[in-house]
């Protein structure tokens, strides 16, 4: 045993994956500290995913003052690598449900704010933009970061329109003209790991706008207000992008950089894997970390185990998980590339006291696993 | 990896040893199948003994009518080696705390039923005798089974006492002429994992007899009862076992054996590992895994993977402990042969939930081991 990657993603609502890798490495290096490792903090594009980038690629958080999802002003940031060219942003830093806690309501909420943020990334020299969409107050369509961004949303007697979920419903006219030409210059990645459209049954109200403060009605409203959005952006744009896979995404903000920008919408993990060049540093590893908070039968649709798993692979590196909790149906993972899932858990208690001592739980459980690989590796020495 | 040795305490409350042994077993060897694995289910002296024993060397198990802890008929059990010269008996099978359900008083159970136990076995023509002492009901200073073997207990006028805690507080003279000649030519080994004197703030009233259902009062009365046992212990018979450690156990069985019997009082997985020659089938293994239902900072007094770990170590024969719960301290075990620890918690659940998984717990985390050990293996392949 030479090397070791560990690539695992946060422990949600115990501990973020910057954390996670940390105690691994820690663990792993006082039991085996021959044994080289490289850590990469996984982001999946909500909250957390400047810091994960940062700490896989090295660079540095800029703070910029920007609008959040109510109009008020707040201090938000995003994050420039190394190259001086690259930003990455999330969209919950200027335009997430923990800004606007106590009064959610995606009928008023914009992403206004995350549009600020990417023209404050412009004005300092980036041409590639890699946004993670998770965590949004937000089901405006994208509108707002796309009025940030110079283009127009029109109602009655072409009156701009309120930039939310709402306005949507009064919007008559889009007049992109205006729309900052830097755009149509960059690469940009937008983190994705939803292929929900932009309106229906699976669309972003229906879906998502709940879990930000909609009642039934407020949905089918903010619905009704999407397909209008569509419509008008077939009109007048000649763009069709309402069931392009990811559209709904962050309340329809796949959408607005579909139709009003080159990006490009991927999985979150393929993303940070390509940027980190992850099939690069596999090389010549002897074993693979990955997890997550919780591995169960959902981690084969595209979640990081899965990600890391299928590219380790390819190249015939082993792969373990550390989870949390090891959910339901997990065992479906043993045939994508996980060769062992562990749980952190060594006490039978509940998540309300387990998540106290978690990190200490994986700390320990690390240190075992390490231990195990050590008299494994002297039984197997000639 | 050519050889596994699997040699696990029950998990008390959830499985006993030769279905842990079993569970461990079969996950191994649907995934290792090239590997040789022994399977030794540790008794620990408790309820369980005698089927652990039958287990792990082979035999027959011999039903008897006896007398339970309150006098009445019951069929109770031994086993009898392939031998069959060697017998194992559990107290807990005549005299055991279940029996008395709802009636637990140990001023009035007594160990007749085990003294029964063992002089069936000395009819079939046993020589060896193993006694497992775990669970007992009784505080009677093992003056029933002694009774059994024709040793006469007296009281006031010499007229025969009660054989039971009560009885003790009565007793004025011990006749040892009737007893049966055959227990002096046999061996005894009487299983015993506590060092508790016979009476004291430390003896078999104070410490075990409130679990049997003893109030406060009645253990300051069973106390000096056992005080008068051993005074009159010692001026009828010139023996004086009060303070020898392990005279406490099963209400003071342990005590009756030294007087009584050329019993020798050993740790129970002593007793287990010498009987099925664990040294011996150790050599060449590449790993024993051991466990218990859970391991802690207790664990390293002479529980079954301390003295499993013990042995191992003198080989230099790697170690890992599969457990139910991690405790507080567990780590102390790491310095004496333990090398990782193993938890099958596998979900943040309470232990009444997690005990209705525990089955499925068991294998797949003995699955996810294996492959790790086989992952390992293929790394370390020249």
């Amino acid at each position: 045993m030479q090397r070791i990657v560990i690539a695992v993603d946060s422990f949600k609502g115990t501990m973020d994956s910057i954390e996670v890798c940390d105690l691994i490495e820690s663990s792993f290096n006082r039991v085996l500290p021959e044994v080289d490792t490289i850590k990469i903090p996984i982001a999946d594009g909500g909250e957390g995913t400047v810091d994960s980038f940062l700490a896989a690629l090295g660079g540095e958080k800029i703070n910029v003052k920007v609008q959040d999802p109510l109009g008020r002003e707040i201090e938000a940031f995003y994050g420039v690598l190394s190259d001086q060219k690259t930003a990455i942003i999330e969209v919950a830093a200027a335009s997430g449900l923990p800004l606007v806690e106590g009064e959610e309501n995606p009928l008023l909420t914009s992403t206004y704010g995350t549009g600020q943020l990417i023209l404050a990334a412009l004005d300092r020299g980036c041409e590639n933009l890699i946004i993670g969409l998770g965590g949004s107050a937000t089901t405006d369509g994208g509108i707002g970061m796309a009025a940030a961004w110079g283009i127009k949303f029109l109602g009655r007697n072409n009156k701009p329109i309120p930039l939310n979920g709402q306005g949507l419903g009064e919007l008559r006219r889009i007049d992109a003209g205006g729309k900052d030409k830097r755009l149509d210059q960059c690469q940009i990645l937008v983190a994705s790991d939803v292929d929900n459209p932009l309106y229906g049954k699976k669309g972003a109200a229906y879906v998502f706008a709940p879990q930000k403060g909609a009642d039934f009605e407020m949905v089918a409203r903010l619905d009704r207000n999407l397909r209008n959005y569509s419509a008008v952006l077939h009109r007048d744009l000649g763009v069709s992008v309402a069931n392009h896979p990811g559209s709904g995404a962050a309340g329809g903000l796949g959408a607005a950089f579909l139709a009003f920008s080159p990006a490009e919408l991927k999985p979150g993990i393929d993303i940070i894997l390509d940027s980190v060049r992850f099939d690069q540093l596999i090389a010549g590893a002897d074993l693979i970390i990955t997890g997550e908070g919780k591995l169960d039968g959902q981690s084969v649709h595209g979640k990081v185990p899965f990600g890391v798993a299928q590219r380790a692979k390819k190249k015939g590196i082993p792969v373990i998980a550390i989870v949390g909790d090891v959910g339901e149906g997990a065992e479906k993972i043993y045939a994508h590339g996980i060769d062992a899932i562990f749980s952190i858990n060594r006490v039978a208690i509940p998540f309300s006291e387990a998540k106290k001592r978690s990190k200490e739980d994986l700390a320990a459980a690390s240190s075992d696993l390490a231990r195990l690989l050590k008299i494994a590796s002297q039984v197997h020495r000639p």
